[in-house]
């Protein structure tokens, strides 16, 4: 017995077509018409679209942060993904100084595992790296299905590692086939730019963009896509922000280098003049790299329609407004860096991008889940509306309208960036691995289903033919 | 009572996946699992490839040249096409000077109808330019299912037409839908360049390439797109042969113009060393723009893969090297420019570019289908394994490998320029819509049964969410 | 018996230092200190600037348009020219249709000899291009001192001419030691843009710069290079405008071609703006290329501090608002396009150039005058403080400060776009070929003793070292 | 009584010219005709070309490395400098780990005073960065007439400074009045290859390019120039040798950054192929950054002409191959990394410039002497030929040829580089501040009277309106 979604419009990357779609299982198996075998349910969607289930493949769930830890855990966090269309989730799982990848795997397994309303699959962000941790890369993509990694070029003496560790983990990476992510920010000169403002008594959130210009973020992206040149070794940039960085990007792409890019909502509809909000107000706005003058957000939707931007992710990490942002009244440094949109990117996206004409439906559907997918060894398992391909289904319904406020949101966090946004159309039904987990814009049942998903290394996805 | 292919893999632009495909009449009904219906009939394509039929939205036959014509004509072209995996053809008929477009279009219309083994539509080239040709562009589009129209830069005195009409012919084409497709290459520049060539006594077909060098066609290209932006209308640029062209393409991409392009295989796999063939056999590969120097070859490949060139087609324009090449002896101005290639496309372009890796098989079938059928009102009726798409369907045999020699292609030209190359693959079945007009790579039938494709404006593709 | 300056700052293209000169007869003769001769005349110049005299190679003096000619002959032109520090200028000598270069170059000498107050040169104006015209330029170059010739590529049926002929026109140049000057608009596209507006009813001066965007000038300034490009010839960009252009200027030097450009104050001073002038006042502004979004201007400066544009010339060219712009007030396209500028450069660019940092005293005398020199054929007579050259020399008195205003000025045209600018400095003295022709700023005799100049080829100023 | 030279034809940065020169004292008094007076000793100079005195801005004499120095010293350097026709040299004065800036100075006196037989100011080298050295570098301006500074980025845990490091110092540098020199080159990334390629055994010299490739430069390049932009700071770039690196100079002067760049002969005449020399010949080559494949050539000679790059330097640090190279026989990291040149420069760019075309005589004048004058605080002092100027001067004999032999140099090292390169030209006389030191190319009296320079501050020349 199977289920039969009935009226809707198809949507993937490349097509558009009304069809019934048959799920068997936790699989889709059929799409097209006269597929209903006798015993299946029969789910009338007429009018709404239906998407490939989202895929957010930055997010930093239950992350500690010094004494405390993000708004936000796997059992919020998954919750409002799944409420806003996406089902799956990649998070950040972090190696602290001192540990072992495998030990801050094991403890990010331990944050999630049963506690999780999508599926899941984790990045390994590295901060501590010596020839020991090389050579668990390599085994961790062999054997514990994480084929992506993160380095930091930004927070000094905590995160940051220097260019000469970057490019051995890329050669590293390019080796055992794994994708090296890298945060692209100068860190050293954030640093002093920092240590400078606060010298002479800077303390407002403002103060944040200004020590952390683009010229910062652009320099560290042309400098990791020069390393991942010299290492022969694919390179995906998190959450680039400006005009600087694409360029860089984008001159990458010409030259026949493997560099990918995600952008975020935030980097697509909000700008610096957000740090001048009322009293202390700003601080929600302080991520890391910041918002930018409002001239890059032109370009950055550019990057998406040319192809020389993949994905759009969130970057989700939330604090919470009262006792934690407030952390930096009197120190703008002191602002635990971070924003919520898990919740918010599929309907900010479909209503800024396709609604305005910047995208098509086609290229919404590689931006939220198809490029993620193939880009992280999931596809075609996740990412497309296929034979064989997990029943990770959303039924957009397109004729709703909505405002979005941080009272009606499911994320755990006290506010909403895009308070009082509009949105267009909204998830009416989602489907993960076939069960039918959002009915009506409702959560069904109380127990995550999520699973930790082994994802595939990034060099053998070549020979798929794909991405 | 359908048909069911069994067994292949199949390949659209995003997606590739095992599953059985089923078509009802002319279309494709479902693909999935359990799809079959008690009377179908299955065929079997176990280890194969099912791809979209091919597009070829660049041919010339029948195309009259002075006292002569190409040698192929609808019969003997499409013969070819079909054999070689492609089941639709865009093909560029003229009005002639002082011809209405209305007269031009049915002069095509019977050199084409009835007699065309592939379905094909009409680009109409203008050739003469004015008030009433504007309103005329605007009724094709509505009432004759013509929605992109070809002006030349080049060809002074003969097809050449200067920037003020273009620019006009652009708005024009902004304003009713249309899509305007242009050769690129500066004609008064080219006309001196000749001039002064023959006055030298410079005959050998090697002073072709030299008297329309590659800053000749970039600057056409990069003028032309100046054109589109003053304009406000969609751009194509047909066969783009150079790196100066593709910067130029590049660059209005990334500020968000509306400009497209295609190159050939034989701008990816020729090059100018050919001139110099022994004897008078550089005539063959005369054709405009000509081969470029092998470096060009890389970036255009580069240009594929980043997504800055959306098509290839072949601009077949087939004449035989015997009685037709052969006019231009004694002045390599007298060679009728043109190659045949309508057959070898989709062969050529998997074996050297996706078994080389340069493409990925998604690549292939957009490069080959999908995105032509999306730019010239095609689609989802034509580019694309989609229910309710027209079954026009490929099963390629990858395991197959053959040597490309005249004698074993159909096109009706007694040579062909990739003489010796190796194919790797071959169509083995070709569906259109819903016939099964190739069997085990023998055409079946001898009746043509192509018919007429009324094609969509361009502008209304966009509420579609596409391209 | 001589005459020393005394107590000066020379200025140089490269160098500043305190410095008596003593002239002898029409030359420099010496710079340095105890040069004084027992008869010398000394003239004190105490805080004082010494300037080369400026060459404005860019003037339209008794231009004839239609039933009329431009407000100033070549003795008010002259006259106001040497009272605001320079002492030579290039007229355009135009060959109208049907005449020989000759004839034009013959009419050029009648309008001018015996009536100019500064020295003076002629290139030539090509507005007819064949065979015969080829063979006159080389005529020109080896016999009449003309080794610089311009042509249009906008005035459509006009004054411009076809790529064809501009490329042959540059294949000739380069062969005879001649310079190229274009005139880049796309012609064609204006013709177009301005037919359209006139259909509309669009007849307002600010439609001036609507139908002659800065896309067309980029256009034709990237057009022209690839041609100059193709003939291997030097080629001179009058009058450059905008970043557009400016851009293909720098790729071209990069490239190693021989690409020169000017740009005029107005370029540097002026924006689109002014063509919302009250009433009709916008007419004084039309001038092609139009005058462009504010934003250009920081890109032409810093073009020239980087020395991408090698000469500031002013396109003087003056038609009176009262009889002559008003021509236009029914229709935009009717106002004579030009504006005056001769007297007024030296001080504006002394004041918003080197009095604000963007450029040096040595960039100043290199814009006003070296490069000029140098690339006209006119070097080392002209354009330098040297032994042997030309006693042209402008002693420049920094402390004062004046109001530019019609009435102060001596051109012969019923306004100056400057009206209300402020002036640091002003000419003091002016000494041409040795004689005193300024003295306090006051013209000196009544009887204008300007000669006209035989200039050199260009090639052959390669062999001195020079440019 | 002072000294007339007599017939040649003097070069400026701007001019050519044919006078006499008169000498009074230490400097120059006049230029021109009848200058003469009555004691004057004259000098007969007929068919020379009169340069002003060379300026060596880069050289590394009496360099500690290690256990041993470089080959030359003061004496042995400036005797070479000044027979090669170089009257200045600024040497990298070193402040090593631990030490003070004034420590660091001191000790650079001590090497140089008194031993020099060419004038000499100093650079100084900063290797430990700290709010100390900071304070320091205000006083050198102020106080010792140090008005520029050198930071590495290579060289990790010796020279090496992070970027942190590097913006504060520009930061200061800005304010300060100094000119930030920077060694472009990323030394994590260098440490990283040179690393491996020891643990895998690869000790030939030619491994030393392959460590160290053109990526690295342009990287750091590009990097460096990030932070003088935020630093809103002026800056040199040492030694540029490859197009990458150009490209971001070339980018950063069009944005309006204060950024300039010396490249050396050996980057314009000898390439990457030197280092598969015989045996162990390649170690000749070894200097930092390294020869680059031949085509960087042709791009540094186009930055030369279009004024894109300022300065052709030598970087002359010189080791015996004998002994000191082949210190790294088994190991080509433990080459010492140098490469003599200061002789040679003059000659080479004279040969390989100007008498090819390449560049003019006063581009040959503005890059060997007034450029480097002009940025590093010592025009019009030195530089020019002006009155006022010192009497540094070069007698050039344009009718010489001669072939370049170590024994022939007087350069205390075992080989050159350039050895069997023919040399046009060559220095016949040379005057010191008025000093006759080389009279027919022999060197005059045995004492050395080159005497140091205090330099002005950077900022302050913008005022004379220099560069």
């Amino acid at each position: 017995m199977g289920i039969v979604l009935n009226g809707a419009t198809v949507v993937t990357a490349a097509d558009t077509y009304q069809a019934d779609v048959r799920i068997e299982g936790e699989k889709i198996v059929a799409m097209g018409h006269e597929i209903k075998q006798p015993e299946d349910q029969v789910i009338n969607v007429d009018g709404c679209l239906l998407f490939p289930g989202g895929i957010d493949p930055h997010t930093h769930f239950d992350l500690p942060m010094g004494t405390f830890s993000t708004s936000d855990d796997f059992l919020s966090g998954s919750k409002a993904a799944v409420l806003g269309g996406t089902t799956t989730i990649l998070d950040y799982a972090t190696q602290f100084k001192g540990e072992t990848l495998k030990t801050g795997l094991e403890n990010w397994h331990t944050k999630a595992d049963g506690k999780c309303y999508v599926d899941f699959g984790f990045h390994m962000a590295i901060t501590d790296w010596n020839a020991q941790i090389a050579q668990e890369m390599t085994e961790l993509v062999d054997q514990a299905g994480v084929s992506s990694f993160k380095l930091y070029m930004a927070y000094k003496n905590i995160l940051q590692v220097d260019d000469g560790a970057l490019l051995q983990a890329l050669r590293q990476a390019g080796e055992c086939g794994a994708l090296v992510c890298v945060h692209c920010e100068n860190g050293d000169v954030v640093d002093y730019l920092v240590k400078e403002a606060r010298a002479q008594g800077q303390t407002a959130p403002y103060f944040h963009p200004l020590t952390r210009p683009p010229e910062v973020e652009a320099e560290a992206t042309n400098r990791v896509i020069t390393l991942a040149q010299l290492a022969e070794a694919p390179l995906y940039i998190v959450h680039l922000t400006c005009s600087g960085a694409l360029k860089a990007v984008v001159e990458a792409k010409l030259k026949g280098l493997e560099v990918y890019a995600e952008t975020c909502p935030q980097y697509l509809l909000l700008d610096e003049s957000y740090y001048r909000s009322e009293g202390f107000q700003g601080a929600k706005y302080v991520i890391s790299p910041p918002l930018r003058p409002a001239h890059h957000q032109e370009e950055l939707w550019s990057g998406l329609h040319t192809g020389n931007l993949e994905v759009v992710a969130t970057d989700h990490c939330s604090f919470n407004y009262k006792g934690q942002k407030e952390l930096g009244l009197s120190d703008f440094s002191k602002i635990p860096s971070g924003a919520p949109g898990v919740e918010t990117r599929m309907g900010l996206l479909y209503t800024y991008g396709v609604m305005t004409g910047k995208l098509t439906l086609n290229e919404f559907v590689a931006l939220t889940s198809t490029n993620a997918a193939k880009l992280f060894g999931l596809f075609p398992r996740k990412g497309t509306i296929a034979p064989g391909s997990d029943a990770d289904l959303v039924v957009w319904d397109p004729r709703t309208s909505s405002t979005i406020t941080v009272e009606a949101l499911h994320q755990q966090v006290d506010y909403t960036p895009y308070e009082g946004f509009t949105q267009k159309g909204q998830a009416k039904h989602v489907f993960l691995r076939g069960q039918h987990v959002v009915k009506d814009s409702q959560l069904q049942g109380t127990r995550p289903t999520g699973i930790y998903l082994s994802r595939k290394p990034f060099l053998k996805r070549k020979v798929g033919g794909n991405v």
